[in-house]
């Protein structure tokens, strides 16, 4: 006879984790029109967190898209549950220690605020890529803009899809404007201030 | 004018995550009946690695079924999506650098040889909890198989829906007759021959 279910490991808990990682884990929410510079400067924090010595992970469309949430399409519906998903993935990682980096254009308040609500309070900070749209349009990295302006593409935010704008997020970043390396260095700045992680380098 | 878009960060990739927790990353996934102690192993199994160091997280029906999986329910559909969707936060996972240890029911063949399919070959155990229906049943710690008896419970593996035995699993655990740290040292064991975790305690 088994003891199994009368037996309980002591569970390893977020605490353990982040007291051995040596920092906090949270979530840096980047929200913004495509080609806005999200992902950019999503990977750009990753390297200089991992270098820094910190659990970290980048969340965007090229690992959620293909994979968590391949059934979905762009239409609002499909938008609201994919963000619901990215959010939940998103919490896993913050339970297991990990600061998320989730790069999406993210287009509606309330699934933005949806995620927030999600994580305890202090868990999630909302990061506005600030860029207008012709000059998103101007770069046009992936060639989105110009199939969505053929009609080639339904439901493209800018285009053909609104955008709301964050209306108190906890990080602006002028992206038309800043290097970024002064991206990088102003979040790194903010994420300091506010004790997310330990001063140095 | 930003040069943001022509700007690559290099990315930090597996490989390296993995060089620096110094040790590989990979799933296990615990498969059995409701009340064959996959739940229990896992947690055992988590707390045993994270005091090695290891990176390390449980994914089961606590964390997973009121959040990434919320909006499914428990019918043959739902069940494959459910399985889907948590094969796919495994690989992200994976990708971070984190052992995982998936405890599921995931009674169906398909659905577990999809999440294998989804990951590299060598990163998907599959641990087969094998133990006696009549003694889950007669365990029954949350009362599940009661109800399902009662009809309570639509859809109820064991009872009123299939379990699909692996064919050729990884591990089986004997898990209706050994002991919780029997278990743990066979599971430990096994990683070490596989070259999974490094010899030592």
């Amino acid at each position: 006879m088994t003891n199994n279910v009368f037996w309980h490991a002591s569970q390893v808990d977020r605490q353990m984790r982040q007291t051995r990682n040596n920092h906090k884990s949270f979530v840096l929410w980047f929200t913004g029109l495509s080609g806005s510079g999200k992902s950019t400067l999503a990977y750009a924090i990753e390297h200089k967190l991992f270098e820094r010595g910190s659990n970290v992970i980048v969340l965007d469309g090229d690992n959620v898209r293909h994979g968590l949430c391949s059934d979905l399409g762009f239409s609002e519906q499909d938008r609201h549950e994919n963000m619901r998903r990215i959010g939940e993935a998103a919490k896993l990682f913050v339970e297991s220690g990990t600061i998320v980096l989730a790069a999406f254009v993210s287009p509606y308040r309330e699934d933005r605020e949806r995620v927030r609500s999600r994580l305890p309070h202090g868990d999630f900070y909302e990061v506005f890529c600030d860029c207008e749209l012709s000059l998103c349009e101007s770069r046009d990295p992936k060639g989105l803009y110009a199939r969505a302006r053929k009609g080639e593409i339904d439901n493209f935010t800018g285009i053909s899809a609104p955008y709301e704008e964050p209306i108190k997020p906890d990080m602006v970043i002028d992206s038309g404007v800043m290097s970024v390396k002064e991206e990088v260095d102003l979040v790194f700045t903010t994420l300091k201030d506010k004790g997310l992680i330990a001063p140095g380098n």
